[in-house]
């Protein structure tokens, strides 16, 4: 049977106080869209249709980029849950299987509750996802009747007796697509709002002689951002899971509480994470590597045996082989360094080539920008860069070649030769005693000036 | 009806464990003494008086910084709350008002609840602060009849019923000035510790004839500091509250325990601000701006579209323009930075003022001191400054000019032109591979040598 | 009485997924087998075996290391903990004395509760260290009949009103050396494993006539490391322990949670510690130093008055004398800087002596590499190093010298002396303009070829 996916990412988020649409705020560096469209991503869905509203521009491009074949379909006016679905008819007129409603702003589902879902499709035509409410507060309840779901009823609607139900309503629905779009076409809005419910498909399935049933998941994976304060519990949450899955596939962490990870972040076993580092989007670091504390990481990737921090800074192309070392206050950026090399300190290395086992000074720098364009240096194997070499690109180093302290290299230096380019050193005996008097009465006339 | 301020500030502190007077120690950036100051300026205080002791001269001191009309009065030797409390009497003795006496340790006070204690005089002579003690444990006691407080009872003088009681005493009272000094000579010392105990004045003013009442706040107002650590759960109250205002005000923070505030942080809506982010006194962060993970401001400004860090350190009177863009490994103090300007890498920008859409190559350094004297940088807008140039103030750079990678600036370079200062590369070739030879020798015969 | 230690640490520690011996993670920068080694030291111990296996090599080294006269004994196959214990039979067949047996991955037992443990001993022959376990779960129990302990009882042979005991053993126990051995002896396998149980002692020693006995000790000290989400929880464990001392002892710690200390951390009193500072091991504070947010600290030592960071790496061998400022971004190794000694950006010093009052300008790198060997540089007092100084070691320079910002010192500098070793600034008019032209055009060329 196939699956659609119809995610509702139209509202504004008004809680959220933001210009930024409320379902493109990240979770863990990607867009709370994102996750919600990939828990989705594990049906392979035949097709997925995004309802956008609020910045409908900005979450047509989020959607595209989380999953390109995403069609995006308008919300012109917020009226409603049961509204925003029906937006998806038309493009789902040829689909024939069943559609999942899933939300922006709801970036936990996971796939087996998916699943479960859809299984429970072959005993009943409108399924809801539900979950035991720890405080059930002002929730829709869910009504039982055995393994029949009755209806959904809103708090403000409830009995006392209804109140007490804490099987509550998340939102999530699984429908035959002929099914829901004839249930949406009867929904009302003669309500308080005058919008129109998605909830209330479930009263007219059971009217119509159809039969709805709910499949429940654990309250977490409902968890809805409509906040600031509700989208840092919903990285925390993130964080927390991430954390335990990197110390159960054997990663030390010295604190977990200190380390982000990303939506994609990648690490091997027998790799020790210190205290205090971050992972951006796009990381991936083999068995037995260490990232040492204050490490910030992008788009980059560790090798086997690498040594990372503290201070270090990879940016996205960073590609480090095995048991390359990079030390503290050092940036790399769009740059590949072969097995062995080591950058140890206040560095930046920026789209360059770094042979084997090469020593790069302290407080070197890969020049990399003209002021109008990039461009690349490369430098061989087991080379020598001195402290404070200006490489100044495009410009290349050969192997086991040596630049001196102090040096700007513009040009090319053979495989074995030593390149240098400083003034000699004069030494001009008792000048700096001189200096500093002169410095000094040069400060107490100022001063007196002032006065 | 005017109002007077006694804040008690004598105490040493003896579970400090420190040579510091207690109420200098700081939460968020302030001394504990300018928070409760603080609390009771939204009253307009007319008279504002601080009844120092230990460590007087410095209490003084940080008194007047935190409210230039402060009077500091001496306590020479600590004899009871009451006893302090009197030493204020003098200095008020020309005022017609009421007075509200607080604590120096005891910094979260909100001004709402001295104002409910300004409103309730209106039925009672004397006014106790109390508040409903989760665990009443043995603070005294407030023993209400209805509306009136009878008395206050200290745990151990209480009997089994008082003990019951949850409603506790914070210390924090308010009375007419002249009521209150005359209880206060009442006030006697026949206790274990011969002391002069402030609650006392509340069983003086009914046995006068006077009424006392009371008003109640939340426990964590009156939270008090007498050890380190309560000071850290202060600061941790503190920074708690802080975080959920800028959550509320549409401030993203992606981990909001690792984000650290000073007591007079401003964020504008809609900033990002990663983890691991500390905020000195003296920041304002404008809408729209980003604060990447790592990065340490103080007596700053970041305009909208601002990005700083990671690793970015921006010192008091770094000033930031529109789109303004920090990198990682940069300090910038005491230097304005026009719009667009960037400053990506491994730079200390100090003293200086920097035009718009310039760019700063990596390494650069503005020598502004000379070892005796500060002085300053100039540069253009549209600038082009090449890495690691040391640009030796006073000098100037001016628009659209441009200086070489490692050169050193000292003299100013006009509008245009591109100033150079390095000597040129010599490369010799073989030499490379002759000095690593050459090097092993040596290193060989040394380790021969120590055998 | 002398007494012997014997150490389990011979588990491979499955559940940790990794190729590093269980006892060898690291919880404070120690392996736990050294925590678990240091526990008994305190007892004075004539002899310490350690029983390793897996990995047994790595395992003799770390114990070698923590404590250089423990004797290292194999147990080849892993049969259970009398089987281990068993192996330290021989190397202990001359010792007269009690043996305490601890394990390697339970890192917390106090030294107070191993001294309980030998002066129970005086009363019983057999001591076996207990706890009240707050969920005593499927841990063995211990069956008391008054003070004396009749026997232990694995969780699955318990009748449930054993179950009910909460009363558990942690696996010490104590014992003459000669009698323990005897009853190991004894000690069958006959159970599902296959294994040999230590705690079957006790109830082989009642059978024989002696006398058992148990030690309650806190929930806590008995925490054993299996996974490495246990190691995390211990290693906050000890964080927390750490941090609570340092705020006793009169240190602030803005933010305790995010200060990581090492096993061996000492911190004075008065020491302002700010938010997110890593100490490695070796790291030693005197009284009235800050040290600043985001500072990473291992084997150095702060004297008083000393201000490290923010951003400060302090590497083994830093010394760092009254008075010392080390500012941002600075990286300090095998150093030792005089009184009032300053570096504060941006800069390197390894492998050098600085002077009292000199001041190192941004960016100033000590070259104390060749490529082959380490050298030293030394700096006399109230020097002035310019900005961006290279100091190409062996080299030194003398006390009130001055080196100009941008030089390349390779020649000793003599006291007083200026040096300066830099080309001359030469100034190009209306050439940035012509560059930036030709830049752009040769882009535009590029971009067209592109295409």
């Amino acid at each position: 049977m196939s699956t659609a996916l119809v995610i509702l990412a139209a509202g504004k988020g008004t809680r959220m106080n933001s210009d930024l649409p409320k379902v493109l705020h990240e979770i863990a560096g990607a867009p709370m869209l994102m996750h919600a469209i990939g828990s989705g991503l594990a049906l392979e869905p035949s097709r997925v249709i995004v309802v956008a509203g609020h910045g409908a521009e900005a979450v047509a491009k989020a959607a595209e980029e989380a999953f390109p074949p995403a069609q995006v379909v308008l919300q012109q006016e917020q009226k409603g849950t049961a509204h925003a679905v029906a937006q998806a008819s038309e493009a789902l007129a040829d689909f024939d299987g069943d559609v999942i409603v899933l939300y922006g702003d709801t970036p936990f589902i996971r796939p087996e509750t998916l699943e479960a879902m859809q299984a429970a499709r072959a005993k009943h035509d409108v399924i809801v996802l539900g979950f035991e409410a720890a405080d059930p507060a002002r929730y829709g309840r869910l009504v039982m009747q055995g393994e029949r779901l009755d209806r959904i009823v809103e708090f403000k609607d409830a009995t006392d007796e209804e109140r007490r139900i804490t099987l509550c309503n998340s939102g999530v629905v699984c429908a035959n697509r002929k099914v829901l779009f004839e249930l949406l076409e009867q929904v009302g809005n003669d309500n308080a709002a005058g919008e129109y419910y998605l909830p209330d498909i479930v009263g007219l399935a059971n009217a119509a002689g159809l039969s709805s049933g709910a499949v429940t998941c654990a309250e977490e994976e409902t968890l809805g951002v409509n906040s600031r304060a509700e989208l840092s519990v919903a990285e925390a949450l993130f964080q927390s899971r991430a954390r335990a899955e990197a110390l159960e596939i054997g990663v030390t962490l010295q604190a977990p509480e200190t380390v982000f990870f990303a939506y994609d972040t990648f690490i091997g076993g027998d790799t020790v994470i210190e205290p205090n580092v971050v992972f951006g989007p796009g990381v991936t670091v083999e068995n037995g590597a260490r990232i040492r504390a204050f490490s910030h990481l992008e788009g980059c990737h560790v090798s086997r045996g690498g040594v990372v921090g503290p201070y270090a800074r990879l940016r996205p192309g960073a590609e480090l082989a095995e048991d390359v070392k990079i030390g503290n206050f050092v940036e790399v950026k769009e740059a590949r360094l072969d097995r062995g090399a080591k950058v140890n300190h206040l560095t930046y290395i920026g789209d360059a080539d770094i042979g084997e086992e090469t020593n790069i000074g302290a407080g070197t720098i890969t020049c990399n920008y003209d002021g109008v364009m990039k461009h690349r240096t490369r430098i061989g194997a087991r080379a020598f860069i001195g402290s404070n070499t200006m490489l100044v690109a495009p410009v290349s180093v050969g192997d086991e070649a040596m630049t001196g302290s102090g040096s700007v290299i513009t040009q090319d230096v053979e495989p074995g030769a030593l390149a240098i380019g400083r003034a000699r050193q004069v030494t001009k005996p008792g000048m700096a005693r001189k200096l500093f008097e002169m410095l000094k009465l040069k400060k107490a006339r100022a001063a007196k000036g002032v006065e």
